[in-house]
């Protein structure tokens, strides 16, 4: 059930419209260079980038089903959908893509909350979903800027813009998204 | 050991600078207003207030010792400094100033931090702690506003300027206050 690049490409980008479909190409290309700048295996940052929006467009109710009836975080259910798509997605790339390296599928699994204890596949595809060229939201130049120097800084950047974002438009804020963002906070400061 | 009003006041003040005596007494004033606006006991709100900063100015390996050896969360050790001295408080409100009323207690506990399933009284000595006469920071003024129309609303934009201070400093977030304003948001959408 293996796919090919060009298999899983055209299967992917099926499953969203062409605006999505360019923002996920956006995504590939700057996971791949932060994995070459940060080490991390820039083939499997291109796979994990290719799938990380996978589910987005599903309809709800199928999402909540595979959540419902599988392995997956019920908690997930009392926050807000968007953030559905990404474990759904690691689900689905596993089911209907044959993708069985846990790093990639944890990788999709984590692009939008991230998590306590991230690895490096993880920060690179997350961080990527950030800067990626076609993004353009307050502070995205400075995510940037801070990517070209530090993983985790630019991820810390990204992460509290997301949660600025929830507390401006006075929405939930997904606990783990704070968790990672603590997370990474220490890891700088006991890298110092 | 039942202090007086007085008692506490006297014994209390002895704990802390001029200033931060000062600001307990704006804390006082505003617990009793909020109290008398949303329907609390006025004189729980104020005796919480009495004793919210006890321990503030203690010795950090006199409150260390206190989270190490009592019932308190030991998660608080992983948290910044200032955070502890809530709990720290609660406890020593018990043991040394003979108060036992849980109300009381718990409105001393989680006056700096909010938590899930805050009680009327807790709400009223939390957001009294923000908007208390002495008080001068950035949107001080906006929760004033807010805190005349909805104890929770008022609260959401305390807790949330504490997030995004904590943001703006790069400092860990400590996750009680996420859940708390989370908690809060959806209590309000619960009563629409």
């Amino acid at each position: 059930m293996a796919f090919s690049r060009e298999e899983l490409i055209k299967a992917v980008s099926g499953q969203m419209p062409a605006m999505r479909w360019k923002h996920t190409e956006g995504v590939m290309q700057s996971a791949v260079m932060l994995a070459e700048r940060y080490g991390a295996d820039p083939v499997k940052a291109e796979t994990a980038a290719i799938l990380h929006d996978v589910a987005k467009y599903w309809p709800v109710k199928q999402m909540e089903a595979i959540i419902k009836e599988n392995d997956l975080s019920k908690d997930l259910l009392f926050y807000d959908k968007p953030l559905w798509h990404a474990e759904v997605g690691a689900f689905v790339a596993e089911r209907d893509y044959g993708i069985t390296d846990p790093e990639i599928l944890d990788a999709i699994r984590y692009h939008t909350s991230g998590r306590i204890g991230m690895t490096l596949l993880d920060k690179v595809v997350c961080l990527a979903d950030y800067i990626e060229p076609g993004r353009d939201f307050p502070g995205v130049n400075n995510i940037r800027e801070l990517a070209n120097h530090s993983l985790e800084e630019g991820l810390i950047a990204g992460l509290d813009s997301t949660i600025s974002l929830l507390i401006s438009r006075r929405q939930i804020i997904y606990p783990l998204t704070v968790f990672a963002r603590n997370d990474l906070i220490k890891q700088l400061e006991a890298n110092v």
